[in-house]
C-alpha cells in the first residue's frame, strides 16, 4: 500500500470490483457469507467516496484473516436481553457481518418495542458506520451506529491517545433517493484519513488535526501519532460516551484495550459496536413523518448559502452524489489502492477486473 | 436584566434561592408542582456555574407566565406508544416540568424493556439539559436529552439561521460524587452565552463564534445575529439530528418554527424535547459497570496533561466541583441576575434572601 504510486487512477464497475473483493476474501478461507458482507461493506465506502475505509484496507483485512486475529468462520450468537435490548459476540470475526447482524436485531426488537438497542462484543474493525445506519434507513428506521476504536485521539487537556477515533452515524429515511446520514468521528479527523491519505500524498496536514510524540500539535503526518477531538471539549466528551456505549455497556472494553489493526495480525482487536433502531412508525404515520423531513430539506435548501458554497447540503448528500455517479460510471481507485489490490490477486491467483473506463 | 449593573455580586444559599424563585414563580399563579421544578431547574444550573441558564431567565418566564405563552397549570399527558416508547404532551407548560415527566417515563420503560425513548411536544424551554441526564444518572442509568430551540445557528454553507442550538447531554452513572455529564450545545457556543455573558460584559467574542446579519463572521456580540455549528458539517449534522427527534419524530415541529423566549411573551415556543434512558442492569451487572467506569476514569486522569492544563478533567467534573463548592458557601449571582431578581421581589411583594457571604 506505501509503495511506488507508478499505476494510474483507474475505474472498476462495482459489482465486478464487490465479486473480486469476495473472491480474494473466500481465496484466504473466510467464509461466504462474511466474504460477502466485508465486500459489501468495503465497496460501499469507496462507493460514496469514503476510499480511507474502502477496498485499500483488504490487504490488512487479508494479514488479519491468514494470521488468524480475524476469526474467517466465526459463530456469531445474538442474547436478548429484554424487549428492546439485546448483546451480539462476534466471535473476533469482521466487524462488517456482527454489525449487521446487531443492526438486524435492533431492527427486530424495534417492531413490537418501538426501539432496539444492541452491544456488540469481541468485535474488529467494521469500515464505515454509515453503511449499517443507511441499511435501518432504508427499512423505515432512525438507524443508529457507533463504535470504539484503538487509542490514537488525545483526551481535552491530554498529551497522549486515550480514545480512539469513535464514529457516530445517525441515518433518517426520506422521500429522496438517499436518506439524511451523519457519519463522524469524534475526533478532529479520522486517524485513517491522515494514514491513508495525507500520507499517500504526502501533503503537509492543516495544524489543528494532530500531535507528534510529544502531544505537540504537528503538521507533518509521519509524525503524527494522534488526532484531537472536535472542538475540544465537546469532542473529546462524544468520544467517552461512545466508549462507554461500546465498550463499557457491552463488556468488550473501551478504547485503551482495543488492538490495531495495523499491527499483531494474529490478536483479535476486540472492540465493540453499538447499533440502535427507533420504529418511526411507532412514533407517527411513517409517511407523515418523510413528509415533514421532505419540507425540511426543502426549507434547508432554501437558506441562501453563504460565498463560496453553490447551496447547502445534507448531511451524507456528497456521499449519496458520488454513490449514484460511481454506480453508472465504476469506483475511481487510486495508485496505492489498486496496487495493493493487484498484490493481492497474484498472491491469490484471482483475476484482477478490467478498467471499465476504458 | 440589561440595565446599570451597579450592585456587587452576591452569593446566596442555593435552598434560600430555590425557595425564593418558587416564591415569586407562585405569586404569578404557577402550581405549586411547577413552581417546585422550574426553581429547582434554575437554581441547579447556576449551582453548576452554567449561569446563562439560571435564574438570570426568571423574568423572561415570569414574563411568558404573565402575557399566557407558558402555561402555569398545564396538564401534562403521557401516551404509551410500545414497551419502549412514550410522548408526552407538555399542555404548553414549562419545559422543566414536561421533561421531567419524560425523563420518568422513560426510566419507567427502560426498567422493563431496557430502555425508554420518549418524545415531548408542544413544550417550552427546559433550561439545561443535563439536570435530566444527571437525574437519570442518579437512578443508575445512562440518560439522553435533547431539545430543539429557535432558529439562531447557521447551516454548513448557508448565510442565514435555520436550526436551534439544539444541546444534546448524555449522563453516565460512576461510583464517583457525580456522573461522568456531557452537555453541548451543537454550534460552536449556546446564543445564551452570547446573550448573556458577552454582552454583559461588553466585550468582544471569538470571530469563530457567530456572523451578523449578512452571514459574514463577526467579534462584536451586539451584531452577532446567529452562531455557527461546531467543526462545520460536524456540529451542522448533529444540530440536524437534534431536530429529527425532537422536532420531527415528535411532531412538535423542527427549529424554524420554534417561537423565541425573549419576544412575543404571549406565545408558546412549541418545542420538542427527547429524552432516553438506558437500563444498566439489563446489559450488565450494575456494580460491575460501575467499576469498569471507574478504571476508566483512573486510567483517563493518568494521562499526562499538556503545558497548560494541571490535570485531565471528565466532562462535568468542573460543573460538579463547582456544585459542591456552591452547596457550601451559596450561589454566587453576578450583578445583572442580582437587579433582575431584586425587581421581581418588588413586583411580587416577595422578601429578597440575605447574602449569604455577609
Amino acid at each position: 500500500m506505501v509503495g511506488g504510486d507508478t499505476e494510474p487512477a483507474i475505474r472498476i464497475d462495482d459489482d465486478e470490483l464487490s465479486r473480486f473483493v469476495e473472491q480474494i476474501l473466500r481465496a484466504g478461507d473466510v467464509a461466504d457469507k462474511h466474504a460477502e458482507r466485508v465486500a459489501e461493506g468495503l465497496v460501499r465506502a469507496d462507493l460514496r467516496g469514503i476510499s480511507s475505509h474502502g477496498v485499500a484496507r483488504l490487504e490488512v483485512y487479508m494479514k488479519k484473516f491468514e494470521a488468524g486475529g480475524f476469526n474467517p468462520n466465526p459463530e456469531i450468537t445474538t442474547t436478548p436481553l429484554s424487549d428492546a435490548a439485546a448483546v451480539v459476540d462476534a466471535d473476533d470475526g469482521p466487524g462488517q457481518s456482527a454489525a449487521r447482524v446487531g443492526m438486524d436485531t435492533a431492527m427486530e426488537l424495534a417492531a413490537d418495542a418501538g426501539a432496539g438497542m444492541v452491544t456488540v462484543t469481541n468485535s474488529n474493525h467494521f469500515g464505515t458506520a454509515a453503511g449499517y445506519t443507511e441499511y435501518a434507513a432504508e427499512n423505515e428506521h432512525i438507524g443508529i451506529a457507533m463504535t470504539n476504536v484503538g487509542p490514537d485521539v488525545i483526551p481535552f487537556g491530554g498529551a497522549a491517545p486515550f480514545l480512539g477515533t469513535n464514529p457516530i452515524s445517525i441515518s433518517v429515511p426520506t422521500n429522496r433517493e438517499f436518506p439524511i446520514t451523519l457519519d463522524m468521528a469524534t475526533s478532529v479527523v479520522a486517524m485513517g484519513k491522515i494514514q491513508e491519505v495525507a500520507r499517500r500524498e504526502d501533503t503537509d496536514i492543516p495544524s489543528e488535526w494532530a500531535v507528534d510524540a510529544d502531544g505537540e500539535p504537528t503538521t507533518d503526518p509521519h509524525d503524527a501519532v494522534a488526532v484531537r477531538p472536535l472542538g475540544g471539549p465537546k469532542g473529546y466528551g462524544l468520544g467517552i460516551m461512545v466508549d462507554v456505549f461500546c465498550g463499557l455497556l457491552s463488556g468488550a472494553g473501551p478504547s485503551p484495550t482495543v488492538g490495531p489493526l495495523y499491527d499483531e495480525f494474529d490478536e483479535p482487536m476486540r472492540l465493540g459496536h453499538f447499533l440502535g433502531a427507533i420504529d418511526i412508525e411507532t412514533f407517527r404515520d411513517v409517511e407523515e413523518f418523510k413528509q415533514d423531513v421532505d419540507d425540511y430539506i426543502n426549507q434547508l435548501k432554501a437558506v441562501e448559502p453563504r460565498d463560496g458554497f453553490d447551496e447547502v447540503m445534507l448531511p451524507g448528500e456528497i456521499e449519496a452524489e458520488k454513490l449514484r455517479e460511481q454506480r453508472e460510471s465504476g469506483v475511481e481507485l487510486q495508485p496505492g489502492a489498486v496496487e495493493s489490490l493487484r498484490s493481492l490477486a497474484e498472491q491469490y491467483d484471482v483475476s484482477f477486473p478490467d478498467d471499465s473506463s476504458n
